[in-house]
């Protein structure tokens, strides 16, 4: 059984605290917030919890063995550094750290501690996305032509991030988990609307060295929530919308051939392709307990970390180009490997 | 009665030759197309229309009053300034032209011929976008944050122009229409997907000397037809979604205001406003017959044009200079006036 | 090449007169209305028509091979005797007749007079009830449990004929059509809701010999137009969307099956399968085109009618049956065959 | 506080029992159910719970004021009388009873003992249920004209009751909360799918002494999840739809009129109103504590109850005649008051 000790029962981590609560290999132990409300909250529910103020207090008790951190961003790498240096595993909120240089150092810390550093990407354990890596493993979808995703609503506006660090940080994790390629250059732009605020709406193309192009759109203002997601490709298309109740994937045999033309005006002719669709049964798990699980086998089992440091590390790296690009409206900026 | 030629009637043109027939100050006279199938497809509709290929003809047919082009954009200016020579007012399909120094001719050839240049920028005659404009203008909506658009499905892959030049071009049309104010600066990204064509899929971003954004995405390879837009503004927001048969504008009162906090680590604090929803009913007309009545009403009664030649003007110059970004991977340029 | 005469140019008739002038083996010779307004704008459109006021007039014509009438329900026993009796086939708009009596005597008529008694039941000629069609009889589907039909809109409130003559004949000559076994009885309720008019809303239930049983729902006065069809069966389900633009057939893998049960207070247990979706591509064409298209072949090559007389005179007989039981408030009625 | 004994803590018992735990005026103090595994379950919720698989023991608990009874329809009588006997505000799953006979009794027991009787008509305290309501008293809905309901899904097919007792139930409470009249007759029909299992599929039809009308559809073998409600009415009408997650209700400014004709061959012309469309914004609270709350209130501030015993009775009255009328093949029952 692995000993959990969780910092932040603010939004997420109830969500977090029941799965470790209710998942097989782990248990719940401590739970450390600012606010003593929530502490009373979280005792209600699990009366046996030990609760305290001091997150200090959990790195310290030597029966812990991993920390939940599940806080702003902006206290990532100092909690995360701590959990590492007292020999924890830690489980830390998305995105892993506010700068890439906090991050590999994060990376290098806990490899050298041989502690799991897990981030929460908790889409890339969906049955959904699960299935749409399967279909480009297998082949069934071709050749890649374009990631673009939607995600907006009117949301919680954030003070220390711009809305790409809230909200286009889900779609990196899914697009990085998909797309068996490395993006090679990132152009964004984006606006603030409130006074005070980092941008609030935000639009992010990511290049390619094939001719693939990824393109996420975030906003917190919309008047509607949408979590809509197209993907091209040369057999197949999907689209994924994950507001759908039972019919998250979409798979359409649609397609352009190139064909030889008879005379006209140009040299080449299109051809199009209209085929059945179909949406796939998809695992109706719970993607947090899945993810919990998953965690809990790559400490005890040393099974392969699907979302480790190194995946969160690739994300901050496309976040942090992507906000020097907006600030330059659009103007291109390599990425590093 | 306004005596109309047309050039060209392949797919848009029989729209436009029975909305010439059937309004009521218009006549349809004369049909050219180089294509002798599309000429007797013409006759067997409308008999006593005379019908040839050689569309010099009807420049040279002094009965007649105006033309309507409706050709691949590469041949607009051609046949456009030939039209204006003759002294025939002109009804254009979009885009103006391929570039912007052929735009300025043509519009410098109409004012000096005394004609009427008429760009058939479609979506500004329908009820849905009379609409929104008037809720800027009335001061219904507030200020002005964002307009975003996405116009995709499997469509016609071109061969001359990229999708901006085909799909963009009514988005911006719309935009130019309701934004009481001028873009500065584009930037756009976008990649080929089909061999030897240009751009199969494109984004777009607009930005104004107020935090007001813009941004277009257009793709000819989507599984799904999409044509929706969110527009946001600081007391009411609409989402207008052109497919919906019948509720295709949806007003909502929704926002969020900044005020005190109390204590917390953040400075300001965000609340969130949440109202009805309305959906206005909307005029069932079909757009391009108003859009007919006010060509004939632009050169009989003297209106001031919606959509002439200054209109797809400012189009042309938004596209070109999108394009020049997309060669640059978003690299920002500014727009001129 | 089979010459048609066109019996009333209100709503429908236009739709059906552009069928016959464009298929290949009709063609639109005259067209008779009551309204010169009606005939005017029918010359318009195809200048060398003959029209006239005195319907008489296209029956005396031995040139007529067929006429199709469009006219109100009321009339069509008349106009069809009259057009049977002068050797015309006929193209009847639906319903055949006003009583199952009338009915009998066309279908005896036509049937002496070697003529083709036609019905007009469009959705059948339409891909979608074709493919489910086509799913029944390879047995895909297995058992028929139910079908559960919606046709619901602010139409037309009619003066002659109840809401079911005029919406549910849409659904029973489907229902007819795909279910393979006749119904025993029917039970409708009802009611009237404009002054001086017929029912405006009406529910439908048709018994079987098996546990088969269909539902019919139809409304002229729903603020929304649904147009929404369930099929229930044992090995997969149907739901059926005909306002659905691209994807108006969506099959899905789900049922019940009884098992054994391990001790419970349950003699028996049910399971439930829930497997993929599936969205069939359909023929995109125009029903109302294969239908002159099978029209022409039932006169010249003999073909099997789909939608005969016969056809015309089931579904009348269930609309008799249910508005007699509509006044009884739901008692059934019993139908002979 | 008012203490809380529950009784069956299968799929809707931990509902109910996390309401009573949070709600302010309530206290969950023992849980009974026959299966331990699912008493163990709500222990490691709340670990301060007495429980046990002697529901008796809950009513000989002098501590316990009221008794949540959340069993099968079959038990409800039996358990509820033995609550009342003994004393105890009872809060009762729905259907009140299987017959109306037991309903009778239970009412008349509750008013002997003093004690509230209240039945789980859980929409009833709905946002949207109540916004109806409101509509429906201030007269913006005008006269009443249909209430249609459909309420479909893959469900679980019950051995005890037919689809109207599970279903039905709750549509035909939100009928008779927001129609301010009596039915007078039912007509039902319906059928079995499942082996030994009751009807599956069912269809209800209510009359009033007025034109207006009433109709439910339910189904637990259908593919997809339907919760949708039209209600006409002279001046507004309403599509209700359950699922919509934050547009439930959409009241359209639609309707008919009946006007002077100017000649033709109706003695009276039908016009059509088409105005807009608003989605009023409605409180999100849970409607469960909502419901909660107001027991509480019933039972120490002597507030008028909206769903009580009276209230069931009436329900179980329709369900009665329903089923009656069902084996009847649609035949109308009339209902007594």
């Amino acid at each position: 059984m692995i000993k959990i000790g969780l910092i932040g029962y603010g939004y997420w981590g109830p969500n977090l605290a029941r799965n470790f609560v209710e998942a097989s290999r782990t248990e719940l132990v401590a739970v450390s917030d600012l606010d003593e409300e929530r502490l009373q909250l979280a005792r209600t529910r699990y009366p046996s919890l030990t609760t305290t103020r001091d997150h200090q207090a959990l790195f310290a008790d030597p029966e812990i063995d991993a920390v939940a951190i599940v806080t702003p961003v902006s206290t990532h790498f100092e909690l995360a550094s701590q959990a590492l240096a007292a020999g924890k595993h830690v489980f830390l909120e998305k995105p892993l750290t506010q700068t890439s240089e906090q991050g590999e150092k994060l990376v290098e810390m806990a490899r050298r501690a041989g502690c799991i550093l897990h981030v929460d990407h908790t889409f890339v354990y969906t049955g959904a996305v699960r299935r749409i890596k399967q279909m480009v493993e297998t082949g069934e979808l071709g050749d890649l032509y374009y990631f673009d995703s939607v995600r907006v609503n009117l949301g919680l506006v954030q003070a220390d991030v711009n809305v790409l660090w809230d909200l286009a940080v889900h779609d990196l994790a899914i697009l990085n988990y998909i797309f068996p390629f490395e993006p090679t250059a990132v152009s964004a732009t984006g606006m603030e609307h409130v006074a005070g605020r980092p941008a609030t709406i935000a639009y992010l193309t990511l290049f390619y060295e094939t001719n693939a192009i990824a393109h996420i759109y975030v906003n917190w203002l919309s008047p509607v929530k949408i979590r809509k997601t197209l993907i091209g490709a040369s057999r197949k298309m999907i689209v994924y919308d994950d507001l759908e109740p039972s019919e998250k994937i979409k798979v359409y045999d649609k397609g352009v051939a190139i064909g030889e033309t008879k005379e006209s005006i140009y040299d080449t002719m299109v051809s199009y392709r209209s085929g059945d669709m179909y949406a796939p049964h998809l695992d109706p798990g719970e993607a947090l307990r899945s993810e919990v699980d998953h965690f809990a086998r790559c400490i005890e089992d040393g099974d392969e970390q699907l979302t480790g440091g190194a995946e969160g590390l690739r994300v901050v790296r496309i976040l942090e180009a992507a906000t020097e690009s907006m600030t330059q409206r659009g103007s291109p900026v390599k990425l590093m490997r």
